[in-house]
């Protein structure tokens, strides 16, 4: 068993970057002042599925919009910190709520906010397209690009190897 | 004439998944809380062409959109079921309205919502991008992604095959 | 010079198909029934420059959208008609209008709607990634795809083999 | 150290085109004649952390459009230039405003109405999928595609070179 495996064995919750992980990085400006967002369909299915087999799953951005909160909320996720600034409150909050340590973390992030938490947590992982930096210090590149499946690729692995991707809830969204 | 010739002559009716295969699997989180979807034009075609031709049309999505559906009516689909957690109610209610049995339907989907009823039906097919455990219980896999003229490849092939692409509705939209 | 060339020379005024022309295909359906579409800056570069240059332009599509009307009415382009369920009507009427025979038009179209008119016209042209019975039936496939510079491609190719590229207009918009 | 790094080290100012550079080049219509666009947040980090660096940057763009102000206005750039039919005024003022000479400015276009004003700067720089004839006068083609990383991969290689990309701001958005 290869190197990254192990370290996924180990992983006991998720935090995820939103702008360029979960989505390709495009925001769509609306006359209005308002940014959308394209999520995908396949992230968005491990993702609830994620959260039906019991793992805590944050989702932490710098970005601050109600379609965001919206759409994971609409997945079941009940940790959505927006506007953050400084990721690392919010980080910090989230461990201390479900009571797990950084080592436990597998997060996911595309750029130059992420970098900081990227060197604490247990797995540091990212899409294919992650800034050149933020590649550098990934324990695990994604093959696909942010928006286009890595959030699915990492969760569909990670729960694969824990014996949690099958389960009655499988064919059920 | 090789095996999935053959069985594309047996096809009698059309079932065909939302997002990720009529869709490239994107959703667009507005402000208020919907989700925009991409379609493709070149899929609106055929689908459009094959209802005039007298094939019998479902859509079953686990979403549930306003624009979903206005979508495919506008195509002239009468079939479209939405909001479905468990694909098998509509799938079983299609069937029995236009007297169809699960060996005549071609079913396309792309994800593990769709797994336990594309084995049941008589071709399995996916786009080029589906999940990989759908393709490999699909008899048929596009050489097109979902969204960039999966479902097209599908309808123009099976009915280019049971001489329904040609007509006096070709030239016509 | 070559064949292509010689025709392009003679070409005195443009017909365009919008979806997979103008556009990459793709259209985005809304909650209240419309579709939004994503046109290319570039085609809207060389539109605006060829309505400046003196070329008579026709928009024909078979969809119905204000954003198309509006979207061409911005460039200058007069002649812009869509709903057309069979395109010869607008077509006809676009040649009386402008005094043009069809062998003075380069059209170009994406699939079988445009079909019959690509039959008639002097330079049939496409998308790379129009439909195969489009492809050939096509004069000139512009190696760009539609939404993504075929447009652009043509009009540029066109107008700089007749010295109307480079204006006291080319770097106004 | 190549030519065109000695050029970068001397860049004291950034001018971008909006379409087809901050942008893939595509606009979506709207049923009321708006156009949404598509911005790339890896670009957004590298504009705000560059205004927080000290570095004057200008947006000069014949489109017209709110939410194109809003976008860069929301990253901290003052001198948002929109409906420019000629570019040459606003770059005038933006050099006097900020007591700037043409060749300290590094500018990024990628069509025919930029033509003009890459000739006069110090770096003319542009996406790879600009226009050919703007290739052709460019010191510097990005790797990357307009609205794909262009404007992020040419901050960061300026802001490298001049030792401003790493600072107390560089984890903080």
């Amino acid at each position: 068993m290869d190197l990254i495996h192990e370290s996924l064995l180990k992983v006991k919750a998720f935090v995820f970057d939103v702008d360029g992980v979960m989505t390709d990085g495009s925001v769509i400006a609306t006359e209005d002042g308002h940014f959308l967002r394209n999520f995908n369909i396949k992230d968005g299915y491990a993702l609830q599925h994620a959260v039906k087999m019991g793992y805590p799953i944050a989702i932490i951005s710098g970005g601050n919009s109600l379609g965001v909160i919206k759409r994971f909320q609409g997945l079941g996720i009940t940790d959505v910190y927006v506007g953050q600034q400084h990721k690392e409150a919010a980080f910090m909050e989230f461990l201390g709520k479900h009571n797990l340590k950084a080592e436990e973390i597998l997060y996911m992030g595309d750029d130059m906010p992420d970098y900081e938490l990227m060197q604490k947590v247990g797995v540091a992982s990212c899409p294919n397209d992650a800034a050149l930096d933020i590649q550098q210090i990934s324990a695990y590149i994604s093959p696909k690009n942010g928006g286009h499946g890595c959030v699915r690729d990492i969760l569909e692995k990670t729960l694969k190897l824990q014996k949690k991707w099958w389960s009655e809830h499988t064919h059920v969204w």
